[in-house]
């Protein structure tokens, strides 16, 4: 319902700060209802998108800075992920890549805001070390389904040794 | 919109953080859209409740702390009250003079939870010093108009010298 409201293109009157906040809210809710009572059980979570997005979409796109870190710190508390892959797309490709008229509240924000989406990430990756690894987004399924296996192999490697 | 979502009983689910990300996520959007263009208008603007009953509600009542003030921080800004009266009126009477039936999420809280709440007004009254003024919330309507009224005309006075 959060995302809803969101990513509504009638809600054109929607403040970034507020956008900002929807999302940290929709994330805390995902955390404690879905992600948090899995990894408690043992269980390894997959998840398509997470504060790295925030911090890229609201904090740069937004230009609302370092208060989206902290406030999606609090959305998350100590669940952070352990590995983070960045498929990477030219903005340029990504918008051609929209149905025309179906864009949601985010993806109508133009071109401008895409490419700053686009240097914040690789910032973002440089920052983060080893924990994002980004990828060639325009690569075939295959190949980039190899790219994840292996780094997650040695991933385990490192972490559990098996 | 935010807050029907907010204030939905069917909503039980909701986690107390999400809670309070979705009333800062309201307030941010009521600031931008509704007071900070008065304001800077040179109107004057009276909300009932702001973001002391977040602190009290989310931070104390809730458990929250005080990331509670942070993220509030983060949604006023610089747009943050001369002048509060906190209309006091013990949980046991305030509980009796709700609809029963129609009480909406928060309301249906509690009674040791609106105890919490009661205690941290008075608390938070303490620590605001000359900016939270507590009044008996039982008075009748015209002796609560009147201190009102000498608070503000003594404000204005201190204040603007008129």
């Amino acid at each position: 319902k959060i995302r809803e409201l969101v990513l509504d293109r009638e809600n054109h009157e929607m403040s970034h700060l507020t956008e900002m906040l929807l999302y940290a809210a929709s994330r805390a809710q995902h955390v404690d209802e879905v992600i948090r009572p899995r990894l408690e059980n043992g269980e390894t979570v997959i998840s398509d998108r997470f504060v790295d997005s925030s911090i890229v979409y609201q904090g740069f796109g937004r230009k609302l800075g370092e208060q989206v870190r902290v406030v999606n710190g609090f959305a998350i508390g100590d669940c952070v992920p352990d590995v983070t892959f960045l498929l990477l797309i030219r903005p340029e490709m990504s918008l051609m890549r929209m149905e025309k008229g179906k864009e949601d509240r985010i993806e109508i924000a133009g071109l401008d805001y895409h490419r700053q989406v686009y240097e914040a990430y690789l910032m973002l990756e440089k920052e983060a070390g080893d924990r994002i690894h980004a990828m060639d987004g325009s690569l075939p399924r295959e190949s980039l389904h190899e790219i994840v296996r292996n780094r997650m192999i040695q991933w385990m490697g490192d972490h559990y040794g098996v």
